[in-house]
C-alpha cells in the first residue's frame, strides 16, 4: 500500500496543493512539544477529499470517464468529485439526502456536478447510488471504502511526515477511516516509529469500538457537531487497514472539539471545521499522551457561519 | 529610510515571524491575475505591530529599558508592546480608555502589560501618556508615529516583494500611516514600479482627504467597523512619507470591508479582522485596478466573537 501513497503523489503534482504547515508557540507550549499542523483546510476544495478524488478519478480508462462517475455524499468529498470531474471533464453526478443543507447542494452545483436527491427515510444512499452507476453506466467514487481513495488522503501525512520527521506521534481524524489509514501507511512508510493515533467524537465512537474489540461496530447518524465522521463505521477496505497499521484510536468530547475549533480561530487565525479540528482537541483536553514532536492532520475549513457563530458564541472571549 | 527598514529585517530575526504567502485560484480568477496575501494575522500577537514594537523598543539603552516603556492603545499595538516588553524584560506600562473592551484589556495583561485606565471624556491619551512618561522616566513608544516603528512595518512588504517581485501593485491598510508608509519605502526600495496604494474605510477617510489635498485632515471617532483604522487622521513622520511613497489612496464601504472578511473566511479559511481585510475588500469591490501582480497585506487577524458573528451573519451563506 505504501507505493500506491507514492504514485498517488505524483498524480496529484500540480494539481493538489501542498498544503502549509503550520506551529503556534502557544500550542507548543500547552502540549509541551513541538506540534505540526497539516493544513488540509486550505487544500482546494477546502478539505484533504481532493486528494482521494483525484487519485481515484484520474486513474479511470477512457471508457470510464466519458460514461461519467458518481458519488454519495452531502460534504467535502461531493465537492471533491465534482471539481475533479470538473478539471478533467468528466461529467459527475452526486446522490445527496433530500435534507442536505441548501449551502452544500449548491457549492457541489457550482462545482459542476448534478445533483440527485433521495428520500433517506426510504432507501439508502449506496442502494440509490448502486441503482443510478448500473442504469448509466457510471463509475461510483466511494468517499472512503477504496485503495485509490485510502491511497490519495495518505500523500497529506506523506508531505507533513517528509517535512517534519521524526515525528513521535501523528494524530488524524477519523470518520469512514479513508484519511486515517492512508496517513498510516504513510507515515509508517517514512518512519516506523511514529505513532499514529486515530480521533473520533465520543457520540460517533464506532471506530474506536472497531478497533479495540477487533469487531466491526455501527454508529448510525451520531449528533455530533463534527459533521466529517457520521459515516456509521469503518469501511471493508479501511476496517483492516486500521486494525493493521494505527496504533490507537482515541475520542473526544463535543466541548473539545468546539474548544480546538476556537483555538484555532482565535489563536492561529485558522478557520477549521469540527471534523478538522479533533487532532488539537485531544491534545488540548490531553486524551493523548504526546511523544517525540507530534503531528496533526487538519482534515477541512468548511464550516457554515451557523455553526462557526454558535461555536464562538458557545464559550464568548 | 530604506536603509531602517533593512535594518530593522536584522533586528526582527528570530524574534518575528517570516509570515506565509497565501494564494487563491477563485481571487486570481475575480481579479484577473495573480494576488499574494502577506498574512500577518499569522504574526505573533496576530497583527503586523510587533515587527514596530520589536524594533523600536530593542534600539533602547540600558538605562530606558531599566525604566521601562509605555504606549497608548487599545488593539494590536498595546499586546505587540507588551510581549515584546516581556521578550526583552522591560517593564511595560498601556494607557486605555476606561471603555476599552474588558477583552483586549485582559490580552494585554496576559502578556504582562500593567494598564491604567483613563477618561477619554476628561482628557486624551496623548497627554495621559505623556504625564506618566515624565513622572516615571518611561520611553513612549507610539503606535506609528516614529521612525523605528515605520521602519519595523515595513518589513512586512519587504518581505513579501522579495519573495514575489515584480509586483505592479501594492495594497496596504491604513490607519495612522505607519504600516503603510514603511511598506511603500520597502516596496519602492526593491522595485521602483511598484505602485503602493493605501486602502480606507469610507467612515474613515481622513488619510485619503489628507493625501489628495495635501493637507492633514481629521476624523474623530469614526464609526468603522475597521477598528485599526480608527486612528483621527496620519501623523508628523507618517503623513510626509505617505505624500512622498504612496501612490494612491482609496476608500471602501462597510458592507465590501464585510464581504472580503467573509470571503477570507469562507474560501481561504483565513481569520481576519476588519482592518486586515482592506485591501481585499478593494479588489473585490473594484476600487482598485490591478496592474501586474497585486499584493495586499493583510494587517492582521484579532477579531473578537461577536464581530465575526455579525459579520457572518449579515449575508449568511
Amino acid at each position: 500500500m505504501f507505493a500506491l501513497v507514492k504514485a498517488a503523489r505524483e498524480r496529484l503534482r500540480g494539481q493538489a496543493l501542498v498544503t502549509p504547515i503550520m506551529t503556534s508557540r502557544t500550542l507548543d507550549q500547552i502540549v509541551g512539544t513541538r506540534v505540526y499542523l497539516k493544513c488540509e483546510n486550505f487544500q482546494r476544495t477546502g478539505a484533504f477529499k481532493f486528494r482521494g478524488a483525484f487519485n481515484a478519478i484520474s486513474q479511470l480508462s477512457d471508457l470510464q470517464r466519458k460514461r461519467g462517475v458518481l458519488t454519495y455524499s452531502s460534504g467535502n468529498h461531493a465537492q471533491a468529485v465534482a471539481l475533479v470531474g470538473r478539471l478533467l471533464d468528466i461529467q459527475t453526478t452526486v446522490v445527496m439526502p433530500q435534507d442536505a443543507p441548501a449551502t452544500k447542494r449548491a457549492a457541489t452545483e457550482a462545482y459542476g456536478a448534478a445533483v440527485i436527491e433521495y428520500d433517506a427515510r426510504a432507501t439508502t444512499r449506496e442502494k440509490i447510488a448502486r441503482d443510478l452507476a448500473s442504469k448509466h453506466g457510471y463509475t461510483l467514487i466511494p468517499p472512503y471504502d477504496h485503495p485509490a481513495i485510502v491511497a490519495g488522503q495518505g500523500t497529506a501525512a506523506l508531505e507533513l511526515v517528509e517535512a517534519v520527521k521524526p515525528l513521535g506521534l501523528l494524530l488524524v481524524p477519523c470518520g469512514g477511516g479513508g484519511l486515517l489509514s492512508g496517513c498510516a501507511i504513510a507515515s509508517k512508510g517514512l518512519d516506523p516509529h511514529c505513532q499514529v493515533v486515530g480521533i473520533e467524537p465520543e457520540l460517533a465512537d464506532d471506530a474506536t469500538r472497531s478497533f479495540r474489540t477487533r469487531t466491526l461496530h455501527t454508529v448510525n447518524n451520531p449528533p455530533t457537531i463534527a459533521d466529517g465522521t457520521r459515516t456509521p463505521s469503518l469501511g471493508r477496505v479501511t476496517f483492516p487497514l486500521v486494525l493493521q497499521h494505527v496504533a490507537d484510536m482515541q475520542t473526544v468530547s463535543e466541548a473539545a472539539i468546539m474548544a480546538a475549533v476556537r483555538f484555532l480561530f482565535y489563536r492561529m487565525k485558522l478557520v477549521v471545521e469540527p471534523s478538522g479540528a479533533l487532532g488539537v482537541a485531544a491534545l488540548l483536553a490531553g486524551a493523548v499522551k504526546p511523544q517525540g514532536h507530534v503531528g496533526v492532520i487538519i482534515s477541512g475549513g468548511n464550516i457554515d457561519g451557523t455553526t462557526m457563530t454558535m461555536i464562538l458564541n458557545a464559550a464568548p472571549r
